[in-house]
């Protein structure tokens, strides 16, 4: 942890070196290499509103890749309407954040996977054992699973969740015009976004959104970069937007100092997972530059900044790669969603 | 209609003739010709839960072309957790059928796609208008309309219904084994299905199970084929399924002689749809075959002659070709269900 506040301290004075140009994958743990029959198994289960309570709500309903991996709305609606009190983050490039949830409360993707099939508004299953046991009822599943795990007890919660976050961490967006420009193609990015490359750097923007996925630097996996936010609260921008409301990680930990702290969400892709904050109450992008430079760094941004910025985090969009759509294992003669 | 109604008399005395292999591709009408850009700006259209009121649901929310076509529930969820009063029907093969929805109240895949869009319980759109307005506000969308349907005003909510009903024209699931039992292949069909199919046409279901979709023969495009269920009102399956309870074709034209008049389903994939019945209330598909028996032709099945026409019938679930996933155009900066 000292090490990682350190890299911290450091990204702050070089900011542009501490950006990385994003892999190809993002790194499995010891625990859970990827492999092609996980992904593909982790596809389908990815897709597949089985897994929730009556069959309506899968993980792409919130967490959509065929889009910007969230559902642009401020908050997601889950099983019988139920709207939570957060919004979706992005599941592209979720495989480089060191932990997962707007408060960190997940250390790995596996351990994400499992929350919202048991969250009763979301997926709103009662237990575990319940998406095991649906997941036993589908033949083309237990095949699958079998493939991807071996024949000895393959249906489990464990491996469910270890195939969603393989499957995961393939969904990642190379080739966004800042990766070109930091690979040496200096024509990559217009002038604004140079410009705004440079803003974000002086203002001290980078001091946490440094790293391959501009969200921390240095951090194992597991290992959060939380910051407060708002750190100057009482602003009009929080009370416009409410952004205080939400105790963040204190509401995990039930620890004083955790108030209102939130891991830093990635830059990647920004442009395209409006609206922004844990509360989504922001619609735009260029009024979510405002609110960050006043609320964090106590900074007036002038127009020009704003814009110059806002045109860097469009330099983030990556390229989305084209997938095949998977195909649920059926049960022929019978549903498993029979009732309302 | 006096041509159609012979041509189902003819059908009844030489039914396994009047069902026909499964063509790659559903005819098209004059005014909408199939082309491969519409066929592409339909399938973007058809996975997109922005055409829905909060941004949650999409034709394929309940429609669901990864799976059975349909969504494998009794009644579909649309926004806000709403319940409706029927089940989705299989959008898989619906080019061949000559009316949609379960009472036949749209004369095309045209006017179909544009039903549910307004539907307060289904996507919930105030109006058509708000479609259209919320479409050209995702500058892809004006791309692809324009390539779609040139450039004189070309998006407008007929031009998207003609794009996904383009789109649903090529969901085709093509070499069933009784498809390869049809073109030849004798060992296609297991002697048991080959039992069903003579069962079937004996007992008289292929009067009205007949043609190339095993939903009626010999009609034009629009006109239906409809016929009671029950046929014979107040069975004990009638009382238990409440079946009808739905007045069916009635609610549309207020005749009184449509009263329970359904459109006749396809029996393609039937063994993946389940549950079954315009209100979803039997779960599986030998008990659908039972209830049929009774309830239209007062006979009482062996359990030989269920088990037989389910093996029939599970031959009929075709093959469902590979598809590349839709991306859905963006809206950098901003999203456009910014409320709750």
């Amino acid at each position: 942890m000292v090490l990682a506040r350190l890299s911290l301290v450091i990204a702050f004075s070089q900011s542009v070196y501490a950006w990385s140009v994003l892999p190809k994958e993002a790194p499995a743990p010891k625990e859970n290499p990827t492999t092609p029959s996980k992904v593909e198994l982790g596809k389908i289960l990815y897709f597949d509103p089985r897994l929730s309570i009556d069959g309506t709500v899968s993980c792409n309903s919130c967490h959509n890749v065929m889009s910007n991996g969230g559902d642009g709305r401020p908050v997601s609606v889950g099983v019988k309407g139920q709207r939570g009190g957060r919004g979706a983050p992005t599941v592209w490039n979720s495989g480089f954040n060191t932990v997962q949830f707007w408060d960190g409360r997940a250390a790995s993707l596996e351990d994400q996977a499992k929350g919202p099939l048991t969250n009763p508004i979301e997926m709103g299953m009662t237990d575990h054992a319940l998406v095991v046991e649906r997941i036993k009822m589908i033949p083309g599943y237990v095949e699958l699973f079998t493939k991807a795990f071996g024949k000895n007890d393959p249906v489990t919660i464990d491996n469910a969740a270890k195939a969603m976050a393989a499957f995961e961490r393939t969904l990642v967006t190379p080739n966004s015009a800042f990766d070109k420009f930091k690979k040496g193609n200096k024509k990559a990015l217009s002038d604004a976004a140079k410009r705004g490359m440079k803003s974000v750097e002086e203002i001290g923007c980078t001091a946490c959104h440094s790293g391959v996925n501009f969200n921390g630097e240095g951090l194992a996996m597991g290992e959060g970069n939380y910051q407060k936010f708002p750190q100057n609260p009482g602003t009009a921008y929080d009370k416009k937007y409410k952004f205080s409301e939400d105790l963040g990680r204190f509401q995990v930990t039930k620890n004083v100092e955790d108030k209102n702290m939130w891991r830093v969400p990635t830059w990647r892709n920004v442009a395209l997972t409006a609206p922004y904050f844990h509360n989504g109450t922001v619609q735009n992008l260029d009024e979510a530059v405002r609110v960050m430079g006043k609320t964090q760094l106590d900074v007036d941004l002038t127009e020009t900044q704003v814009q110059d910025i806002v045109a860097f985090l469009n330099s983030l969009t990556g390229e989305f790669p084209k997938m095949i759509m998977p195909r649920l294992p059926e049960t022929p003669g019978t549903t498993l969603t029979p009732n309302p």
